[in-house]
């Protein structure tokens, strides 16, 4: 990202680089691979590394084979190795074997680690030196070097005999340093703060942000340097994945392109799933409801509170599940906390309950009293099952809603996979249950 | 964030600057305070300059005056004008008034800017020179100014009469760069990308993203440069963002602080508003009921499906709004694009209705051929009009859905106030118009 490039030139450039990419975006894959193949190296290794351009991949596949190894490996390696993860086997050996062989192993290294780890979005292009120099020479060093390095703004010291990671110093310090003092005298204070390849991205914006870093090292077991994840890459993915938790809290899958890109096969399967499941889950309220038919017959009121009963269990419950998925997320909140969270959604939940209870009972006396609605002889209990019925739901509901990511998080999945419509479909039926349950015991007698 | 600072010392020595935050948060305001006043000044600094530190502006207040506001000097002026922000505003006018002058008018400036805007994230702490000068009097400057600035990684160049905005130079360009070359020589070609100071913090993350920048710059109508945005406010920015939307999208106002330090009565009160405004939106499904209790009473079948058709429409609703706020947030979508979005909706929503109406069919099938349920003579129209139902339902949920974030933002509203619940709320009572209009068409003459 850091990189300097030289004047467009070629069918793009009138463009700036983000414009060039836009107006790609919107030409289909074979008229953007002419484009691409006609503008100067530089530019053209420029485009294929910006993450917005959606088809990248496809374009390098169709570039002629040498002008795609020469890009290739002219290319930030972190986002090369993502170009040949997208690719089918066949086209991603034949680009890698005419790489130089050094380069070959770096991008199967970087292609092995798993999708959305510190590995995956590292890069191998970072400035380290060893301990044993002077401030002068580093700078010396970097000037050198610059061109190659996606980032030059820290400076990686390394142990002059185990080459373990001993310290880092910024460009700011080693610019202002004495330029005869030992690099170490230029460092930092505190020992570095470093992630593993196999450190989730969440952790590492974690610490990019907790720590106002502009790169973070990623360390092997021996503590070798492998690679440095940078802030704009963590920019690019904490995007990604808050897009993803909104969708998943929507109840899509989450998508890999923009909404327009999309087509229309692709986006119904991506929102298909959830819905069949979550019908299927909702279909249980209809069996809940055969069970109380009985009731429903000799009571028909009863069955007109059942909608807005039912989607203040659901509301409920889904606030509760939004606030706690963000703070398992920032681990604001670990999992043991989870009786802490309980013991707050239950008077939270209760009060929440009585509110709506309250303006339940208000409803049904207004209409009874008015005349708007005749509620019959027995009004007032029914507006007492209402009201008892959204105590009892609402507390119901932001308590499931919000020990559902924490059990989530302890079977082993991502808490933020407990959307709106998964907490509702579990509010829902267990909602008729309560509902007429206390229906039963307040009407009992005289209605039921 | 790039400064660099002199080792810890004093009650919080044991502590690195983030571990010494999270210690300071559990602890109560009084003591809090009291560790902060007694570590050296530097390090005060830096903790109250972490916006991690919830009590920061409460601490602030309660230093004794001088070390206050000689402290508040030394800080980086956007951090420091949201903690006078968030001061009641005696305290604040006095902390002001102990100021220097030209500190107290760089913070009343900052004060102005509304709350998530690029004037109330800059700093006025950016280095900038004329284009006069040459490479190495720059980088000698560069140096010099160093401490006080919070990044010295983008260098402004101003027109030397006019003093507007002219070229950007990195501080990687100005180091290889030859030292007796003209600054502008050092420049990127490209016209420099900036922002007002009344954008948005999500387009100024955007416009970083982009271009991928360390810092924007934000000018006024004369092309002044009044400040400066630099990348780690943006990732904190965006973290908020984050939260907010994923907040709002579950139906709760935003939360200033994380979960467990909230109060209850708080908590109760950022939940309570929505949760009663969807509240009364959804009586009018009581209503709705009552209108169609004619059907009920001769149909009580019907009631059976009510849950189960109300919360599809809804799912599919919260679907397609959560798929569109983020793309209008990213701007991939714009608010012109609305028919594109009908457009294809339309089909989505009819073929995920067709599903799930396929599904419904066969579930009304299967329970009666297993004998599990006896819908009656008519159970085939029954089982027509659920599947016609949902067909119905879910096309309009996923419209609805999709076209509410447009809605809001012609409206004036931010599209992410577009909550599931929202959605859910506004196509229940559609929904059951749409029911019991199908089963009377369907039903009518038989049933009903």
């Amino acid at each position: 990202m850091f990189k300097q490039h030289p004047t467009a030139s070629g069918p793009l450039a009138a463009f700036n680089t983000a414009d060039a990419v836009e107006h790609l975006n919107h030409l289909d894959v074979v008229e953007a691979t002419r484009l691409v193949a006609q503008v100067p190296p530089a530019r053209g290794v420029r485009l294929l590394e910006q993450p917005e351009l959606t088809d990248a991949a496809q374009i390098l596949q169709r570039l002629p084979p040498a002008q795609a190894s020469t890009w290739l490996h002219a290319m930030a390696d972190d986002r090369a190795a993502d170009l040949l993860l997208a690719l089918d086997t066949d086209a991603r050996e034949r680009l890698i074997a005419a790489l130089p062989v050094v380069t070959q192993q770096a991008m199967r290294d970087l292609m092995h680690y798993p999708p959305s780890s510190a590995g995956s979005l590292m890069t191998t292009e970072f400035v380290s030196v060893t301990a044993d120099q002077r401030v002068g020479d580093v700078l010396q060093h970097v000037r050198e070097v610059e061109r190659e390095r996606e980032t030059i703004y820290a400076i990686y010291v390394l142990d002059p005999q185990t080459r373990a990671l001993q310290q880092v110093v910024t460009l700011r310090r080693l610019i202002t340093a004495d330029p005869d003092a030992p690099i170490l005298d230029a460092a930092q204070t505190n020992p570095p703060v470093f992630v593993t390849p196999t450190t989730d991205q969440e952790e590492v914006a974690r610490l990019i942000r907790r720590h106002d870093l502009l790169a973070i090292p990623v360390l092997d077991p021996q503590r070798q340097l492998v690679g440095i994840v940078t802030v704009d890459d963590v920019l690019d993915a904490l995007i990604a994945e808050s897009n993803e938790d909104v969708h998943r809290f929507g109840g899509v899958e989450a998508l890999d392109r923009p909404y327009m890109q999309i087509g229309l096969l692709a986006m119904i399967r991506k929102r298909a799933g959830w819905l069949s499941v979550l019908f299927l889950g909702e279909m249980l309220t209809a069996s809940a409801m055969q069970h109380y038919e009985d009731a429903l017959s000799k009571a028909l009121v009863l069955t007109l509170f059942i909608p807005l009963i039912m989607s203040s269990g659901g509301n409920s419950g889904g606030q509760a599940t939004s606030l706690l998925i963000r703070s398992l997320a920032l681990q604001e909140i670990r999992l043991r906390d989870w009786w802490r969270v309980a013991l707050r959604e239950l008077p939270t939940g209760m009060t929440l309950g009585a509110i709506l209870g309250l303006l339940g009972i208000a409803r049904i006396t207004i209409w009874q009293l008015a005349g708007f609605y005749d509620y019959g002889p027995h009004w007032m209990l029914i507006a007492l099952t209402i009201g008892a019925a959204l105590l009892g739901i609402v507390t119901f509901g932001s308590l499931a809603g919000a020990m559902l990511p924490f059990v989530l998080q302890r079977l082993g999945f991502d808490p933020a996979s407990a959307s709106a419509p998964f907490v509702a479909t579990l509010v829902d039926v267990s909602g008729l249950v309560i509902y007429f349950s206390i229906a039963a015991a307040i009407l009992g007698g005289t209605l039921l």
